[in-house]
C-alpha cells in the first residue's frame, strides 16, 4: 500500500482479494502496510488492484507459467527423441543446413556434409519472413520437397520454419521439429495451433521478450498437450549498432533454472557476420545450452538469403570439432543416433 | 571497404555489383576505398555483399519502403475519411473506448459519454491477446455484436483488433478501423491479408521496433492496393522498470517527416497507469501526433482487463477539452464529423 | 523464498534479520513462503540475503532515497529562486543559450536575444565533455568570463557544466546553477563537492540510467546540505537508431510523483536535430515539466559544436511564444524576474 | 543529401567541405546525390554537416579512434607484462579477489588461495562506488594497506578502483593495474590522470556505452602516453529483469577485431549471482577473451558487499581447473609468473 494509504483504502483491498475467493495476510511496518495475498495467481491478477485507491504496487511472487517451470518435473531436464536423436539433459543437438532452401544441390550437398560431420538435425528455410515484403520470401512447396529428399538421403531429422497456419498440413508431412521465428512468438493463434499439432516445435524467443513472456510463449503450446518444446535465444536488441544482435547467453543458465525445456542458442542469426558464429558458438557451448542452431552454406557468397552469416560447408567439420570440445567442458556431448550406430556413417 | 582489402578483393565486388546490373562509382581515400553503388536496392542488398572479402560495411542510402514513404506524396500528409470523420493533416483523432467489451452496459455506456465528449472513433476489444494463455481473451462474436449495437446508437465509427485472420469476416462486419497489435507487427501473413480486406487499419508499432520496420510492415498492407494505414506509437520496451513502457514520442515528428500516413499515439498502453495518460497525451497531442487512442471505464476498478491504465468514463469530457488545448498548440482540432453538424448532438 | 526451502532455511534467514535488528513477518502459502521484514532498509540489503540458502528474491518495498522523496515534504513540490526568477510549481524554467561558448559577439548576442525573449536563464559551455580526446572541449577560463559578460549585460542567471572538481571556484564565480553532464551523473565525488558548494545544481540523467538511479545521484548532493537539485531529463539509449537518443517523456510525470524536486527537460541534446526541438519542446511542456534547456546560437551552420541541434537565434522569439503556449496547457508560466517588472530591461 | 537537396544545397556543402581542406566526391544517382568527403574526420566532423541545407546524413567511414585501433599494429594483439605475467595474446589472466578488501583474515585467506588455484592477478576494493550515498563505499587507505600485505605475502600484483585523481598516489603506491569503473567509464578528468600516471589500467565499459565510446575512452588514456589498458565488459542494461545486467559476449570477438588491446570480461558484476559465475566465465573464456575478472570471498554470505555474487574460496580451485579448459578451447593458457619458466611448464 501507499504511505498515505488509509484504513478504508487498505480495508477495501482486503475486501476485494477475498472476494475473489484469495486470503489477505497484513504486515504493519511503521511507515506503510504490506498486505500479503495468498490464492490463484491469475485470479488474483484480475482484480488488477494496481490502480485501486491507496495501492503502491503488486509484486507477484509465484511464476505464471506452470507446465514449463522447472518445479512441475522437481528440477529434472526434459529429454526429447527426435528421429532417434536425443535433446537435452547430456545430449547437445547440433542442427545445421542452409539459411534457406535455395536448390536441389545446394540442399543436398549441404546435408551430407553436415551429416558427416556428425549434425544432430537439418535445418532448412522454405518459408522466410522478411522485413521487406520486396526481399525473397523462400521456395515454398517446392523447398520442403527438397529438405524431405534431403532427409530420405542422409536418415537426419528436419528443423523448418511455419509462418502461416495454412502451411501447417504440408510442413507437418517433412518438419521432425516446427520452428517458430522470433517475430512470431507471440502469434498465439500459430501457438495454440502447433500445441495441437503435436510435433516438436522450436521456439524463438523475441527480440525483446522477456525470459517470462518466452516462457508464457511455451504454455500457450504445452496446455494445448504438446509437451516437446525447444526454446532459443537468437539475440536480443540493444543500443549497440557494431553488431546485429546482442547474444543473450546469460539467458542460458537462467532459463536452465526456470524450466525443464532444454534451450538450443542461434550464434548466426544473432551476429550476422560469419566471423562471429565460431566464438559465439563455443560460449553458447561452453555456458550450458542444449544445442546450437547454425548455418551452413556450400558457397555462402551466392547465397539468395543471409550470405554473410552462413558458415563456409567445407569448414564446418573442423567447425563442430571445437563446439564438440565446449560442450565438453559442460558436460555435454553432441547427440547423434545412438540407436543406429551405422547410420552416421552412412550418411 | 577494408582499410587492407586488396585491389583484387575491390574488383571482385565491383564486377558483382555490376553483374547485378548495378553502377559502381569508386572513391580512392588515402587510408581506405569507398565504393558508391547506384541501382535497385532490392537488388543490391540481396547480393549481401557485408561478408564478402574486404567489405568492410554497407551503407543504404536509400529507403527500403516506397509506398509509405512521404516522397511518393512529395511530402504532402495524407487524410483519410473514416465514416464521415476526416483524420490526418489538420484533423486530430481522439479515439476512446473500453480495453475490453465486456457487457452491453459498459459498452454502450462508454460509447455515448464519449461520443458526446466529441471522440472521433469508438474504440473496444472483441479479440485480446494476452501473454499468459490462461488469462481472459474476450467475449469474441458476442463482442464485435455489442460494438454493433454501439456504433447504430451512437455513429461512432469502430476500431477493434483482428488477431487471427479466420476471423477477418466476421470483423469486417463491424469495424471501420482494423487494429493490429504489437506482437503481430510482423505478422506478415496477417498484414497482407489485410491489404486485400481494404479496410483502413491502425498499425502498432512492435516493443522495440524500429521505425524502419514500422514502415516496412505498413508497406506490406499498402502494397497489396491498400492505402490506408494509420501508424500507432504505443511505447516501446527500455531498462526502466518503474513504468510499463516508455513512450516514445521523439518518433511522432520523425515518422511525419519520413511517411505520409497520419500517426496515432496509444498513452494508455504506454503508461499502464491512468493517473499517467493525461500527460502523455498532452505531451501527444503537443508534438504534433495526428490522434490518441485511449481506454475509458465506467468504473476501471471493476474492469476484466487493464483497469489501471483506463480512464474514468466521468472525467473523460473534462480530459476531451485539454487535449483539445494541446492539439491546438500544434496547430490541430479534434475531428467531427464535419459533414454533419448535428450529427454529434444527436449521439 | 523459494519453493523447495527447508524449514532450517528459513529459519537462518529470520534468524540473521532479527540480529540485524529487524522483525520479520512470515506468510505461509499453500506453494511457498514468503517473509516480511520490516526495519531499515539499508541494514537489511547490507545481509546481502539474495544468495543466501532458499532464498528466492529479495523485493525492497521503501525507496532507498529520503531527501529527495516527494514524502519528504508531503507531496509539495519545491519551489527555487534562482537570481531572482522562481523555479518549481507553476514556475516554468526557459533555460536558453549556446551549447559552448565560442566568441563574445556570439555569446552576448544570443543572451540579449533570449532575454529579450523572456527566457529565464542563460546557458553555455566553457567545459565541454565530448566523447572523443581530439574534440573541441571548451573555451575554459575564458568561457567563463564571457558567461560573466552576458550576465552583467542582460542580467540573466547563468547555468554552466562543471567536469573538474579543480575548477569549482572558478565556475562559482560565475554559475548562479551548476550543470552536471549526463556521464557525470554517478561521479559521486563530483555530486559529493557540490552538495558542500551549496549552489544550485542542473543534474542530468544518464543515457541509462533509471529514475531511481537518477533521484539517489541527486541524494548525494541533498546529503550535504545543499536542496536545490534540479533534475534534468535528456534522452535515453535505446536500440532506435532514426534519431540520437530517445526522449523518455513519462519520467516526467513519474518523477514529479516520486519527489519534490523540480524537473526540467533537454530536448537538444536528445534529438540532436533542430527540426525536432520545438515539437520535443512543446511536448514537454504539456507533460508538465518545470522547464526546458535548449541551444541557440545566431548562425548554428558555423557553430563549432552540435550546429544541427541548436535553433536559429532569430526565430527564439517565436519558438518562445509557442513554448508559453504549451506550458499553460500543464498549468505553468514561463518564469520571468516577477518582483522586479522592470528588471528584465534593466538588466 | 536528401533527394529533393537543390543545386546551390550540394553546391555549398562542397564548398564548405573544401574550405575545411578536405576533398569531395560525387556521385549522381537516380534518386539522390551522395557526396563523399575525403579527409581528417575530426576536421570534417566539426563542420556539423548533419544540420546543413539539403544533407540527410553523415556516414562516418574511418574510426574516431587511433591508437586503440587493431589497424595502429597492423591486427597484431598487444601483450602486457604486469608483474612478471604475461596478458594478452594467448595469455588468459584469471583476476581473483574479493569484491571488497573488509578484513585482514579475509583479504589474505583469499589472497593464498586465488594464488594457490593459479590465479595470474589479485583484485579486491579499497573504494567502493555505490548507488545509494548511505551505503558502505569500502575501507579506504586500510584497505589499500591490506592488499599491500597480501602483494607482500603471496607475490600477486595488485587491481584495485581509483574513483578520486585525489587518490591517485596512494593508489599508486599498491596498484599494479588500476580500474575504472563502468560509471567513471567517461569521466574524462580521471582518463586523463591515469594516461599520465603511466601504470596499466582495466577500463571497464559503461552500462550503455557503445564499443566505440569505450574504444574513445581508452584513447584519452593512450593519449597520454600510457599505453596498457585492458578493456573490460561488464555487462550491458536491457530490458531483462530475470537478472542484474546482461552480459555482452558478442563485444568480445568484436573487440578483438577493432582493436589490439586485451578484453577482459567479468561476469561476477553482470549476473549478481553466484550460480551464474561460473557458466558466464567459461562462457567467457571460450569466447576468446584475453581474460576474466571475478570476486571470491571466504564466507560470501557475511560479505559487506556483493555477498551473492562473490564465489566460495574453497571451491575456487575447482572453478579455475574448468576455466582452464574452456580457455584452451580458445587457444589460451591461464598466465603464471613468467620469472619462473618451470610453473609455466607445470601447469
Amino acid at each position: 500500500m501507499k504511505q498515505d494509504a488509509t484504513e478504508d483504502e487498505i480495508q477495501a483491498v482486503v475486501e476485494r482479494v477475498e472476494g475473489a475467493g484469495a486470503r489477505t495476510h497484513r504486515i504493519n511496518g511503521d511507515e506503510l502496510t504490506v498486505l500479503g495475498v495468498l490464492g490463484d495467481r491469475e485470479h488474483v491478477m484480475r482484480l488488477e488492484l494496481e490502480g485501486a485507491p491507496g495501492v503502491d504496487k503488486l509484486v507477484p511472487i509465484l511464476k505464471p507459467y506452470k507446465l514449463a517451470s522447472a518445479q512441475i518435473r522437481h528440477g529434472e531436464p526434459s529429454v526429447f527423441e527426435i528421429g532417434g536423436r536425443k535433446v537435452g539433459g547430456t545430449h547437445f543437438a547440433l542442427i545445421a543446413g542452409p539459411c534457406t532452401v535455395e536448390s536441389r544441390e545446394q540442399t543436398l550437398g549441404t546435408a551430407h556434409t553436415v551429416a558427416a560431420a556428425g549434425a544432430t538435425l537439418f535445418r532448412g528455410g522454405a518459408y522466410k519472413p522478411r522485413t521487406s515484403p520486396y526481399a525473397f520470401h523462400g521456395l515454398g512447396q517446392e523447398g520442403l520437397r527438397l529438405l524431405a529428399e534431403a532427409k530420405a538421403e542422409t536418415g537426419m531429422p528436419i528443423v523448418t520454419e511455419l509462418m502461416d497456419a495454412r502451411d501447417l498440413d504440408a510442413v507437418l508431412e517433412v518438419a521432425d521439429v516446427i520452428q517458430i521465428g522470433a517475430r512470431n512468438m507471440q502469434n498465439y493463434t500459430l501457438l495454440t495451433e502447433l500445441g495441437r499439432a503435436g510435433r516438436p516445435v522450436l521456439l524463438k524467443r523475441g527480440l525483446s521478450a522477456t525470459l517470462e513472456e518466452l516462457l508464457n510463449a511455451s504454455e500457450y503450446i504445452l496446455k494445448e498437450g504438446n509437451e516437446q518444446v525447444l526454446l532459443c535465444e537468437r539475440g536480443i536488441r540493444t543500443f549497440e549498432t557494431a553488431y546485429r544482435f546482442t547474444l543473450d547467453l546469460t539467458a542460458v543458465p537462467v532459463l536452465k533454472q526456470l524450466t525443464h525445456l532444454p534451450v538450443i542458442v542461434d550464434p548466426s542469426h544473432a551476429a550476422g557476420r560469419r566471423d562471429l558464429v565460431q566464438p559465439l558458438s563455443l560460449a553458447a557451448a561452453a555456458v550450458g545450452a542444449d544445442g546450437i542452431i547454425v548455418e551452413v552454406h556450400p558457397n555462402p557468397d551466392e547465397a539468395i538469403c543471409d550470405g554473410p552469416q552462413q558458415l563456409v560447408a567445407d569448414e564446418f567439420a573442423a567447425y563442430a570439432e571445437k563446439v564438440a570440445q565446449a560442450a565438453a567442458v559442460a558436460g555435454k556431448t553432441i547427440s547423434t543416433p545412438a540407436a543406429e550406430p551405422a547410420a552416421t556413417a552412412a550418411a
